[in-house]
């Protein structure tokens, strides 16, 4: 009789965005007449950029003719994208990476989820405490983070870094020694970044103890402060120590596209081993490369025209993201975030729980964010915005917010 | 210190048609005046149809407008094509499968290599042999496969299921008792299919011993014969212990496009616990949805257009089949597959081993099959050459083949 991955059966709840999608599917079935505005999920709302479709239809008019039709992709990507982004996102801002380190793919949250799987089950992982919840999940659906404690809300092997207030939302270095270390800079859920300073430390640290750092920089098209890294390879040593995963949802509006791509530098080594090799085996078993048209939509994302718009676009959301900020902040609300990410994350009022005020925004005013508590549990008392919306959704959103008598 | 998954160091050589393809780059390299015809792996060359084209037109354009740009699909994929897939796949063919069965992605070979994480480690796999690789490989990365033989070139832990000449390439119920079966019918390598009462005793004999059957029918397009079932649930009581995966690479030339499923129907249970909650958790924590462009194109393949014009394609396709199985067989090869199959089977000529017969055909009249023996040992001194080139390529391939004097 065949058996079932039990470490699934472990998982507290649906996945966190799953649940907040029931819950607010089922208040606007029961108030058909409410405007929701949704701030929750990282989800872009600007159409692609006009260089984008225009590459799009360029591709998808090469697929309809014999004499330029693509079919299976190489495994690892395109050249054209794969030197689009070393020399864009890597050389151009001094990093030493080369096209053949970068594996293109169909985007950040697959490759976090699926980069645990080349690792050793008995690897200890660390994690920020608030984090992207795939960080954590798909390490418990591996078997690789021990009991769940319903109480505390935390894993009995997984070392949590907790980033609250008190350090400036930017995690200090463990005191048990990890294996992996995920971190992710602009941070998804606080905003919070670190400078390149503070990065070289966990750097050093990791070379020090021999762990690697999975590194999520998804969000580094919305950095705007000069001494915030945008790759961790501007860090020294890094190469010898970090994997990056990097998305094009954030910059070029891509979450329906569905495009991103992972840099494991060849240096990266457990003994002679490469990890490089393991990566690329796993991409050649369990994947079989991102959509031609796709690659070129991302190689239009560094063009000229690309990058003049999509800077535009990136523009927009954070332009958002501080009418968000001061907003809330003149209201007297108590937020961060917002000044290098386009999310801001603000302290729940009046002691409320995060879910508490969850409920409390979308039945009295409609608006859906994201409850800190759902990301961990030193993000109980905090709640998440995004700046992803509509100009005019926003400012609607946060005039209700203000209006809130609590 | 961090540590690697061993299970990826036992795996021998790379995967196999990145092996072949570096052969034959090589030769390319070392030969640039050669024209080298591939038959070898299963890449499709058709362009895409039209109607399929003007599905991804009109998609692309609602991605550059704000009132019909789509952000992050549903997880499981959009209704419009879950739908479209459960009335022409299923009901269409009196299978009670509804579309919330459907889980949308991006292409076959992702959720073979994927669907074996839901399942219990300890877990007893059984293969037909010679297979296609995904299916073991992803088990050896899992650590279910036990230790590599190099001699047998089989794993201590896998139930064989050779399928020769002696049982028309159709395997018979293992010795041994699996947990998880894997059966794809019509067969990639060797063409062969079973009928629908073969695949009935598969049924019961997986409800008996409590064994889940993951079917791979992405060849299904290509049957042509009326007793050969195109979905395992037109058998009674598969519903209780398979699960289908689906491709749109063959059947509409998406091997570039990237669009697939894998059906979970939801009695199928391990004690109380549906594996459908389990996929759905899955697809919710790794994956992000196949791109709404793909999911439209995928949506057109049922179209009345897009069905007139892929059976055009299919028989273009199959006009080669039999193509190669004619002329091959006139010249003295000893053939099967071709009739319900893009895939020709066929035995090395004067005891060559299948690698062998690989170099001979490359190096001599350049053109490129696949070795048996890369599907498994009972696939040694056969080869495996596909219908997907252009007929033009395909009859100048059969012609030089039939030249050769051995």
């Amino acid at each position: 009789m065949f058996k079932l991955n039990n470490n699934y059966l472990k998982l507290p709840g649906s996945y966190l965005f799953s649940t907040i999608g029931k819950k607010v599917n089922a208040y606007s079935v029961a108030n058909p007449d409410k405007k929701i505005i949704r701030l929750g999920i990282g989800d872009v709302t600007q159409p692609l950029a006009p260089a984008i479709i225009q590459a799009l239809h360029g591709a998808v008019d090469e697929m309809g003719r014999a004499e330029t039709f693509r079919g299976y992709a190489p495994d690892l990507g395109y050249e054209f994208l794969r030197n689009a982004i070393a020399d864009n996102d890597y050389k151009a801002r001094g990093c030493d990476i080369s096209a053949d380190e970068i594996f293109v793919s169909d985007g950040a949250k697959c490759d976090s989820g699926n980069i645990q799987e080349i690792f050793s089950l008995d690897n200890r992982i660390a994690v920020c405490d608030p984090v992207y919840p795939v960080y954590v999940d798909s390490n418990v659906m591996a078997g690789r983070t021990g009991t769940y404690d319903a109480n505390t809300e935390t894993w009995s092997d997984v070392i949590y870094m907790p980033c609250t207030a008190a350090n400036n939302f930017a995690p200090e270095l463990p005191k048990e020694t990890p294996d992996l270390i995920y971190l992710c800079f602009p941070n998804n859920p606080t905003g919070a970044t670190v400078t390149k300073a503070q990065l070289q430390e966990w750097v050093d640290y990791a070379n020090k103890v021999g762990a690697v750092i999975i590194y999520d920089a998804a969000y580094e098209a919305y950095i705007s402060e000069t001494d915030v890294p945008h790759s961790i390879y501007e860090c020294e040593g890094a190469r010898a120590c970090a994997i990056e995963l990097r998305s094009f949802s954030k910059n070029a509006g891509f979450t329906g596209v569905r495009l991103g791509f992972t840099v494991v530098p060849k240096e990266l080594k457990c003994g002679d081993v490469a990890l490089h090799g393991l990566w690329a085996r796993r991409h050649g078993t369990k994947y079989n490369g991102a959509p031609y048209i796709v690659q070129r939509a991302g190689e239009a994302v560094y063009s000229e025209e690309g990058k003049t718009q999509l800077k535009k676009q990136v523009a927009y959301y954070m332009n958002n993201a501080s009418y968000i900020y001061n907003g809330l902040k003149e209201a007297g609300f108590t937020v961060s975030g917002g000044v290098n990410a386009p999310y801001i994350w603000l302290q729940t009022p009046k002691g409320m729980t995060s879910w508490e005020f969850f409920d409390y925004l979308l039945e009295n005013v409609n608006v859906v964010g994201t409850p800190g508590s759902g990301f961990g549990p030193s993000g109980e008392g905090y709640f998440r915005l995004t700046a992803f919306g509509s100009y005019e959704n926003t400012v609607e959103a946060v005039d209700r917010i203000k209006g809130v008598r609590l």
